[in-house]
């Protein structure tokens, strides 16, 4: 892991860009601890770091207030990491659908989410080696939404990930819902009640699906990107009583 | 309205039970209050305030201690009241078709709730009436919990309740859906995934029902009585972010 940027933000967090075996990632950390924090691992869609910045930068800075640290690194095939063809040729094949109103057929979501969380997964966990290793932080680790896929993943293998932060509203391989099965540690699954990217009835059947004995449902009003700031701050202290 | 007992809690609040029209209540108000208060209506199921007053207390407390004043009053036909011939044997349907195994009918649910509805909110409202002249409370008025459909038809036709917080948890007649569309107000719903006296399905469809622009649902596992302590303290936020 090294380090090639570092900037201080105005609210006494430090921005560290770093690269691992060539993924670039980022680091926030809150300058006034006086001992190693917790980790909040930061999910995000495949659109690339860059783009995703501001929102991303938004809960690192929350993070940083509540005293965690906040990490997040590139996903496959996105930003500036070498184009991935299968995934690009899914993509396309998923806009096809939706711009011909047609349904979008398991094959598709399979072809567009199972690689990427093959390959994420295990780079996740690489960057958690690494992050961990650093002095300022110590665990435990939260993962906090993105691709629900990679988080249910996550949560299955890693077991440095004790409490998860989901956001329903991504497409969901079928195989996934196994895989939920298998997710015991605490959850909490932020719905937008009218995503229109999103089916609300296969996100009540996800939630049905997990294994764990605490899991929270939030559901509020409006679309993909109207999360209300309270539902944020809901999250927040989701993460605050479990990896303090 | 006639205060008949008081006490002082041991954290500074005034408990006082009134009894106004022949329908008995009681009033919680924090002591320490150097200004009138809002009001949260504590709203509970038909079962009699005293078998309620330990899980009714719990609330009115925390109300306090939120800085506002909380308030119940005996639903007709429950504890010291007079016993209402027609809900009776409604229970007594219902109790008979869950014992059979039955599904319970519409005719059943509407028996038992529509009367209870109709005359429990012209009482809620004089209620309203008395507390709101106390010195001591200025509302504006939250309603939280108790049965969903006299919170619900409340919602409606009361301007001075500006927020509610509902427990997805009792039979719901159809034409309560219809009134579910007119709420507007802010709604906090709570649901009990696993709970055996309710049917989810329905509580979803009365969640997406309501015809508020914040509403927003709340669901943990565990059944009817088994509300984690955070969800509770969420419910105390909205209440405080509405009322305040």
């Amino acid at each position: 892991m090294r380090f090639t940027t570092e900037q201080r933000l105005d609210d006494g967090v430090l921005e560290r860009e770093f690269t691992l075996g060539g993924i670039p990632g980022i680091l926030w950390t809150p300058e006034s601890a006086s001992a190693p924090v917790p980790l909040i691992l930061l999910g995000h869609p495949p659109l690339g770091l860059h783009k995703m910045y501001p929102r991303l930068v938004v809960r690192a800075r929350h993070a940083a207030a509540d005293g965690f640290a906040a990490a997040t690194i590139e996903l496959p095939g996105s930003g500036d990491r070498p184009r991935w063809a299968a995934v690009e040729q899914a993509r396309a094949d998923l806009r096809r659908a939706i711009d011909a109103g047609e349904r979008v057929s398991d094959e598709i979501i399979d072809a567009l989410v199972l690689p990427l969380v093959d390959k994420a997964v295990p780079e996740s966990q690489a960057a958690l080696d690494a992050l961990l290793s650093l002095p300022e932080i110590s665990g435990p680790v939260g993962y906090s939404g993105g691709v629900i896929s990679i988080g249910i993943r996550l949560a299955v293998v890693e077991p440095r990930i004790v409490a998860a932060g989901f956001f329903a509203g991504s497409f969901v391989p079928r195989t996934m819902f196994e895989e939920a099965r298998q997710v015991t540690i605490p959850l909490h699954v932020l719905l937008q009640w009218d995503d229109e990217g999103n089916d609300r009835q296969a996100a009540l059947n996800l939630f049905d699906a997990f294994g764990s004995v605490e899991k929270t449902l939030h559901a509020n009003m409006g679309g993909h990107t109207g999360v209300p700031h309270f539902a944020g701050e809901d999250a927040a202290r989701f993460f605050a009583r479990h990896l303090r």
